[in-house]
């Protein structure tokens, strides 16, 4: 097989698609959206046939529990796509809104309308639900998709593509607008990093070296999906009952996300009356707890947290935990082992809690909440297709308008340049 | 001289200096930005000699006279750099605007505040005063910049970026905030594409060449200020008189120009009414016109349009000119051979107005008005550092908000993910 002929003949129908897509109705996207959710769900048992093959090799292959378990799809997980897509139906369209419009002093009125970006490329390594997701927001967007998942779900993957795609098209959804690599070869990513004549933007979703392939090749512009070493800082000022229940939520309630607590940084005037019950409270829901010199002569017992444990994202169900001095320390401590990503401070001062907003960088910061709540759901964005961890174009959570452009608009009367 | 720790080392500075810069206040900006125009003016014959090197080499290497006048400084081109940092001065900062918040069912407020990108790399070719105009609005909106010019300016742009430094650390800029490249070997432009430790962000400003090597080789995302291939399309219910002046204003004020027009398009219902007297005018303005067959048929002794004209940025005052049947054969036209710069319509007719607003994808489009307004000044921006054809980030002329990204903040009260 040539793969790069391969990639770049759906990289190309790709963009044809996206031509047609741009100028998509909303009342079409929306029935396309609702007939891919009804068709889904009816054909389940083709689905569910599909998966079995996936979960079959992933045996063989002998696939960790957790692994298999993100590959699994059973009828409840159907239904919760095809919700997922209704959901996206009853969105409002961002295309074509002004943004804004303004009058210029010679008479001409100058407006941004939001426009598709083009054509997607998102290359994941998660759940099969993250094809639906990706695809069905591109697509509300006015977007064309171009989608390589990873090989444990292949079979999966490409069932759930061919559906969306014919029940899309009988409901007007032009052909190519979801295309999907059916190559597993690494050199298929290559080819799509470098199909910059169709391509308009790469999403990269998983792990570290994913990103890596993606930053260093690309011809495309990237928006990252990168990791979270996230921090809550506990000021001398907290509420220490608010901070328990915070710091408790950002590191239990799901440990394996992007935006869960790494490290807590504790002041030193509190550290004593916060961290004893703290620290007992985190090892009875099951947490590992490992800390500096002051947090261990503080709480006895604890596993030393060493140079490393600042600065890995253990993605599970272990906490370092560091005693400052000062707001300083933690600022310091935050802007040199965090990754911008998710960070908090508990606190009932007004100034630190202003100082915080203002002086740490980070794509969302928190004053007296859970960085779990880093979310576009819980933000209010209607939905997420991941959170950049890029500066540019879109930083935090990804919603329907992250996905979308501009381009200005002008209405003349004759207008020259003088 | 070791390139790559060269422009590491700088790459660094700035990095440093951009996390001081980030929380630095409008009002020391802006002194920053009033004392580097006051010195600018009181060591114009520092300038001035520095300049007569670049200018001594460029006679001794037989550089053309444009190229030579544009490298040419004198006292009154030194007041313009001069007042360009004082009009930026006086623009609000961009910087802490909160964008939008919002209130969560679950009470917290969600909002968007306007942050600095960080570090800005600039790749240029073009005159002195762009050292000035990228340092001066990327300082406003708070990020340090490292600046790599046209070898041929190396000795006026190195002048211009010590005067700027020296007055600002007096004001108040922390050191390393407008870092220069005193190379002009190629590779210390791919070492600066290979920062992604350091810098955020890369704006070409140049030809066709140096996109090419951007886009190829960044490891950083890219904003391209590529070539306009643009297009104005008179339509059978133009206004004739103001097709003309528009015609007329969009190929001649300034035909080397990204935004001028380089191809006209004249539906055949009023083509034999419009052409005669508006090439009759264009060929009295110095403007050399070519022709498709029809139009050549209609206007003799026109050279022809052949394929070649369609794909080419004159840059100077040639024109071709294409009759074309009807709306959909002009829609094709741009698309197949248009950039997405600016693209515009002369029409009385509301909806062909509105479906070429909504159905050509460029930039900026325009409805009676000449193309050479797609600018930043010219749209209210209030100042531009070019206009982008790139479609992630900022999309058409680009000022101090487009040098920004934003942040999400969350003040709460205790909320947690449930």
């Amino acid at each position: 097989m040539d793969i790069r002929a391969y990639v770049t003949e759906k990289a190309r129908e790709a963009k044809t698609a996206s031509r047609r897509l741009a100028t998509l109705s909303s009342v079409v996207k929306n029935a396309v959206l609702l007939s891919m959710a009804d068709q889904l769900e009816s054909q389940s048992a083709m689905l569910l046939s599909a998966n079995a093959k996936d979960l079959e090799e992933a045996k063989r292959q002998g696939l960790s529990k957790a692994l298999i378990d993100r590959l699994t799809l059973n009828p409840k997980r159907i239904t919760e796509m095809a919700m997922g897509l209704r959901e996206v139906a009853a969105l409002p369209d961002p295309v074509g809104e002004v943004i804004k419009m303004w009058r210029r002093p010679n008479g001409m009125q100058v407006g941004k309308v939001r426009v598709p970006i083009g054509v997607i490329g998102i290359i994941y390594e998660s759940r099969p639900n993250v094809t639906v997701e990706a695809a069905s927001l591109c697509l509300k967007a006015g977007n064309a998709t171009i989608l390589r998942g990873g090989s444990e779900a292949i079979h999966t993957n490409a069932a759930i593509v061919e559906i969306l795609n014919k029940a899309g098209e009988s409901a007007g959804l032009p052909s190519g607008s979801i295309c999907f690599i059916e190559n597993t070869d690494r050199q298929a990513v290559m080819e799509m990093l470098a199909a910059s004549a169709f391509i308009d933007l790469i999403i990269p979703r998983g792990g570290e070296a994913l990103m890596k392939t993606a930053t260093e090749n690309s011809r495309i512009p990237v928006i990252k999906h990168d990791k979270g070493l996230c921090h809550t800082y506990v000021d001398a000022d907290a509420d220490l009952s608010m901070a328990y229940d915070i710091c408790m939520n950002a590191k239990v309630q799901r440990p394996a996300t992007c935006n869960a607590m790494e490290t807590m940084l504790v002041h030193e005037g509190i550290a004593r009356a916060f961290l004893s019950k703290m620290i007992k409270g985190l090892q009875e829901a099951g947490v590992e707890v490992r800390g500096c010199p002051k947090t261990r002569s503080m709480v006895p017992g604890l596993k030393e947290a060493i140079e490393e444990d600042w600065t890995t994202e253990y993605l599970d169900l272990i906490l370092s935990v560091k005693v400052v001095r000062d707001m300083d320390e933690a600022l310091e401590h935050i802007a040199r082992y965090g990754t911008q990503h998710s960070e908090a401070i508990i606190t009932r001062d007004y100034g630190r809690a202003r100082r915080f907003l203002s002086e740490v960088d980070a794509c969302a910061v928190f004053v007296n909440a859970s960085t779990r709540l880093n979310d576009g759901y819980q933000f209010g964005l209607g939905a997420e297709i991941g959170i950049s961890t890029s500066r540019i174009h879109a930083r935090g959570p990804m919603g329907l308008e992250e996905l979308t452009c501009a381009k200005f608009i002008v209405l003349g009367t004759g207008q020259l340049r003088e």
